[in-house]
């Protein structure tokens, strides 16, 4: 039996979970959640996730939600078929993964969620116009973040090391957005986030899912 | 060799590394930065952390950043001499704590650290007040977690399932300063969530890293 997400393709943490699947080959059905309809707050979803947001994710008796927690189960439960994408196998190694990942979750989330819901989910989803007080404010702030990663990737193809991991594609969801935005300069001006960006976008997990035609 | 924690008592980040080590029976060695003076954003902390928060962590030639992160590496490192507080041996059991691990980290940091910010550290190191109106909002985000919480706890003894976990105990650094505020009664008008801090609280980490004198 296939596994279920239950999301919505302009969610972010909905993608990621749909990266994972893809990267590691995975049978999967998307179950679309209808944000227009509340649907996400309806008493079924709830009890799918408590917190009324997306994904959740079923097998079988196991429900999932919190999309990377979800991503880190896929890639566990799928390791003998795709990359190992969390390196458990390596004490130093997962550590950085995980040190990344948190870098993700806590610094660069921040700073790029703010620009994608000014520029993208007003505009496109609402018919409102973008606080460009935010979004300079936040692209200043994620400039910061990224001068950062461009001092850690001159020394490491990808974050955690010379492998691509979960901490690289966890990036995937917003950056996607904001790369075809006003915004891109902030990954363009600098040559190794540049490249890492690039060697991520070609990968075909990345390909089916933003393109809209994932596999299940 | 004994690794090394780079951090402030009043960094509830500092906090959750040092109770994990604690539960683990690791030796270490707390080594204070002082935000003060501005140490934290100084080049040798920068080099241990790039963001110029706290904490780090070193161990031999390992240098770990971002709490959660270090965490999980202590926690895998010593798994022999305490409890198994991440269940990497169950698919199951580690996607459960995976998931209330984000939860604490998306959901509930993010409501507890702004009252924490304001009833804390505004008044004990700044001398300011706190701002009423943030707290409010923060009381009432809190609460909705809590219920969330409460239900879930009705069903299980802690969080992830009816063993204890990193879960649990990565809740403790911003809770213990909440209980014995003004906003204690969000905890103990709760019964279940009332009980599961107790038993938390009655852990000798909990003490010794609370009482300000870990063990190094």
């Amino acid at each position: 039996m296939a596994v279920k997400v239950y999301g919505a393709a302009m969610s972010t943490a909905t993608v990621r979970v749909l990266l994972c699947l893809e990267e590691m080959g995975a049978e999967y059905e998307l179950v679309p959640i209808d944000f227009s309809t509340g649907e996400h707050k309806s008493p079924p979803h709830v009890a799918r996730n408590p917190f009324g947001q997306v994904p959740a994710f079923e097998d079988g008796d196991l429900m999932l939600f919190e999309s990377r927690a979800i991503s880190r189960y896929v890639l566990r439960k799928y390791k003998s078929s795709g990359p190992d994408l969390l390196r458990e196998g390596s004490l130093e190694e997962s550590a950085m993964v995980d040190v990344w990942l948190e870098v993700e979750a806590q610094q660069y989330d921040k700073a790029i969620s703010a620009i994608y819901i000014e520029t993208v989910i007003k505009p496109v989803f609402f018919g409102g116009v973008p606080d460009e007080k935010v979004v300079a404010e936040s692209a200043a702030k994620l400039g910061k973040v990224l001068d950062v990663y461009e001092a850690r990737l001159s020394k490491s193809k990808y974050l955690a090391g010379d492998f691509l991991s979960f901490a690289d594609l966890s990036h995937i969801p917003y950056t996607h957005h904001i790369v075809a935005g006003p915004q891109a300069s902030l990954f363009e001006s600098r040559p190794h986030v540049k490249a890492w960006w690039e060697s991520l976008a070609s990968r075909p997990a990345y390909k089916k899912v933003t393109t809209g035609t994932p596999t299940s």
